[in-house]
């Protein structure tokens, strides 16, 4: 497995690959890997030749009160889990090679990152797709992979990718969960035992409302309130949003589900804050 | 001379060029081309194997109250032109090609865009910037030619491939003018006979200041009210702005000339809204 490090070896490493007419698939990350990153590079190697792991806490999608120096990072682990993944290499940039002095440059996605996590992080998104354009300019991968527990996310760089015509493929991953239930985050090893056991009233919250809907209920007054009580059973739990959205534009839906929609949430404990999403298909899906 | 209207197919031409080893030279127009941008156009062809030229009249570049829908076109004579300068290939996409419905993504550069053009024109840079990323992607050239009779443009564009980290080379080309010294513009062709006697005054102005530098003027109050009066002297001549700025980071320059600026002036006549531009080297640029 080969380290990276500089913008211009990522790039000529990428080239070598597609001049031997080898298909590039790229995961970029933060680092502090678990298993829902882990399958997003399985996925790569599955759909790719070569696959290449970015590791860079961008500072750019942290807002000036959040958690940018306390995100956990654990260099050799993850070079250890990339090679046991049979990932090709890991690019690792210093923060100048992100970005040199004097950077004013931003890309920014309009109507899908006003809500949800947009709403009370206003300048994450275009910090995300500011780096991913530059990453995706450094390594010209053929596909990239983005996890769905990042669904706005997931939303906004299909949108960005398709909008600049950038000729990359954007395949999404699955939410990986805990055994309990929780979906995967780097986030939650700044959890304390306590609100790591809360946490799990996230994911059960979610389920009730698929169920819910698997059983015909589709007026969202009949949802929505009840997930927020259920989390805010928990008493170190904050909500910060529960949003039922339309699946693809991430519009609010309004009064009952029509259509495939995603409901996501946003729940503050005193050390991490934590998201989750999970789709609603009113009639059933693939059911009778 | 190939002519190309598909996004898929100006990506398959550029990549089976580089495939053959050969570098890939972009000029992007509005059409209605005229000796400035065939200059490019030879500039290009002077340093890649392959020219492409573009020519889309980007709405997004274009306020509400601007002249889209009056800029001039002329499409048989710009393959002409093109053919006779031997450029390889003309790609003219219709607009759906460069925006899809639903798109609402924005590329902006932040400190280059706020003064000179930018302060009357506040949407036009992020129109230029997003376009010009939209076509970068599409043709993925290795080098892209722009004027520097569009001086902020040139400079955010460099701004934008180097922050975003476009493997593409910015190279400028020089101002080409009339024989009576005024700048080329396809918006020339707009001006009645009247307008543009008259406009021969921009240049005259810009001339006398690069000539009092010369002499030794280095203070900017000593310089620009006399380029003002000079130009409104011209009775259908209204000033936009005339502005001293340095020639890289496009900062207004304050009192005196310390190192390499540019005057850059905008005027406009009652049809047609003109720009130019003029080094100012205090200190003389190679002179004893």
């Amino acid at each position: 497995m080969q380290l990276i490090e500089g913008p211009d070896e990522v790039r000529a490493w990428s080239r070598a690959a597609r001049a031997r007419g080898e298909r590039v698939g790229f995961v970029p990350t933060m680092g502090f890997l678990h298993e829902g990153h882990l399958s997003l590079m399985r996925i790569s190697r599955s759909r790719a030749d070569r696959t290449l792991v970015s590791i860079f806490v961008n500072p750019t999608q942290f807002g000036p009160n959040e958690d940018l120096d306390r995100y956990p990072q654990d260099t050799e682990g993850d070079l250890a889990k990339c090679r046991e993944v049979g990932v090709d290499a890991v690019y690792m940039p210093p923060r100048e090679a992100m970005y040199p002095p004097g950077a004013q440059t931003w890309v920014t996605v309009d109507g899908l990152t006003g809500g949800l996590c947009g709403r009370n992080r206003p300048t994450h998104f275009r910090g995300v797709t500011t780096v991913v354009s530059i990453l995706f300019h450094q390594v010209e991968p053929d596909l990239a992979v983005f996890g769905e527990k990042d669904y706005q996310q997931l939303q906004v760089i299909r949108r960005m990718t398709r909008d600049l015509q950038m000729p990359i493929e954007i395949v999404p991953g699955p939410i990986v969960r805990e055994s309990d239930g929780v979906a995967m985050s780097s986030r939650n090893a700044n959890l304390s035992a306590e609100e790591r056991a809360q946490a799990v009233e996230l994911n059960r919250a979610l389920s009730w409302a698929e169920e819910q809907v698997d059983l015909g209920v589709i007026k969202l007054l009949e949802l929505v309130p009840e997930v927020c009580s259920r989390i805010e059973s928990q008493p170190l739990a904050s909500v910060d949003y529960v949003e039922v959205v339309d699946a693809e534009t991430l519009q609010p839906v309004i009064g009952e589900l029509t259509g495939p929609a995603r409901v996501a949430l946003a729940v503050k404990f005193p050390s991490a804050r934590l998201i989750d999403n999970w789709p609603l298909v009113p009639g059933g899906a693939g059911e009778a």
